[in-house]
């Protein structure tokens, strides 16, 4: 059957030919920002919809294991991290996954577009609620920038929550990137970036990606994988790197007796992510 | 956007507004059975894409972590299974996963519906690879009666490889059909049943089936969770059952050393899929 334009959105992946569409109620916002096409619809199942340049970025009810994911595992291998930084994350909802973590000093997200902000501040006031922290200081430069002007080994961890890797985001996925990256972080330091769908990237955005980060100095490269029903393909990965710490090895009691709530995350399931399916096997050198 | 039903074939769940959809460039078969409508279509980037009554089955290219999780897992946690029986399972391609396990000397698929076995045989042949393996019995028959008139204690495993739960397989999940299956298995027998998502049926299905199948008698219960693409949600689960072994122990060595090639299923993908969600710990009370 067709499906009705008035009644869905539809994300077509045409290079892969899947789709993926949610039933809505109506369009809440639109605006065309100087870097992106922003909408946010109301759906009937999912609660509100953010979509960027036509990509599903989050719906209410499934940003969760997003979110949980690229944060809590990160957090939980560096050894104490206190200065955090996000680039992208516009949404704020990776902001306030960090700042649930009470040894974080400092989080600093670099969002280019601060329209994507100002609309989740309106829409999504629920992955706000950490921006007024002391501790979140929201930025709206250009992340690639910023890095490259921070003091050596001035952070703990770097979370890269951005955009597929065309567009505005496509600076953030290339060896110049990390190599910035690595001088950034302490000797410590560790860097997760969202890595796509192991399925559909394995051998294209996911083997580049390993690939330059360990051209950039990262000497352990980690993949976890986990749902993300509303991308393409519903399974999505978050790749860390470390330059040396063994990536595999968590806090895994600290995560245990975690002083906050989750939704998806917990230590059997931070594990449970880091193991690797037979046909991504060959993306592992280290391990 | 619109998503053409010319180019594309869709599956809308309503009750969840979420759609899925693969490109298609023609439809391969369509028959009207006694039982079922099943379509075959050739997809874009998918290869073939098998629909019963509306609802994808299976595509050529994402079955496997469905017939690979739905299979192993339950057969590497029995001590020595050698006497298996799937439930439904029509396509095939469960029979070809367990009779890779030398160690099994008979699998019995029991379909209702042969029209998909005929199908499957014509345009998914490397599901029915092991069709003519001396071990296998196909039969044609209802799964339920069958399963009430075989002598208690006869089998091993019973893989339940149905449909959703309405229409034919609908009682496939009710507390009488898992009495059956506890008369059916031997002491140290289990039972796998394909359990939903669990992002969308957590409170409905899956905890339904928790009940029903401690209803019946099971001591032990446990769901496993993997990616499946081209289902709704793309997370789907299956959900095991023990008379009292401990389900998140399982022959991990031999699962390390198996004797066959696999493309997601190995041991830590095995740990890993039993970890259970933050949102779905209600479902668990013995563990």
């Amino acid at each position: 059957m067709a499906l009705d334009s008035e009644r869905w959105f539809s994300e077509p992946f045409s290079e892969e030919g899947v789709a993926f569409s949610l039933e809505v109620t109506g369009k809440l916002h639109a605006e065309q920002t100087p870097y992106q096409y922003i909408e946010v619809y109301q759906t009937t199942h999912w609660g509100r919809l953010l979509v960027i340049d036509g990509c599903v970025m989050l719906t209410s009810r499934d940003n969760f294991t997003y979110h949980e994911m690229m944060a809590h595992p990160v957090l939980f291998t560096h050894p104490d991290p206190r200065n955090v930084l996000i680039i992208g994350g516009g949404d704020c909802g990776m902001l306030q996954e960090v700042l649930r973590h009470p040894g974080v000093e400092r989080c600093v997200q670099v969002d280019i577009d601060e329209g994507v902000t100002r609309a989740s501040e309106r829409f999504f006031p629920e992955l706000c609620r950490a921006n007024d922290d002391p501790r979140a200081e929201l930025l709206f430069q250009d992340g690639v920038q910023y890095i490259q002007d921070l003091p050596a080994g001035s952070v703990d961890v770097v979370i890269v929550d951005s955009t597929d890797p065309v567009g505005p985001a496509e600076g953030l996925f290339g060896e110049a990137f990390f190599r910035d990256v690595y001088r950034a972080v302490a000797d410590d330091g560790l860097i997760v970036q969202q890595s796509e769908s192991p399925i559909l990237h394995v051998d294209t955005i996911l083997k580049d990606l390993h690939t330059a980060m360990r051209g950039a100095g990262f000497s352990r490269v980690a993949t976890l994988q986990y749902p993300v029903c509303s991308y393409p393909s519903g399974w999505w990965s978050a790749t860390m790197a470390s330059k040396g710490a063994d990536l595999t090895q968590f806090r895994e009691a600290d995560a245990v007796s975690k002083p906050f709530k989750t939704q998806y995350y917990n230590a059997a399931i931070h594990r449970g992510a880091l193991a690797v399916p037979e046909f991504c096997r060959h993306l592992l050198t280290d391990q």
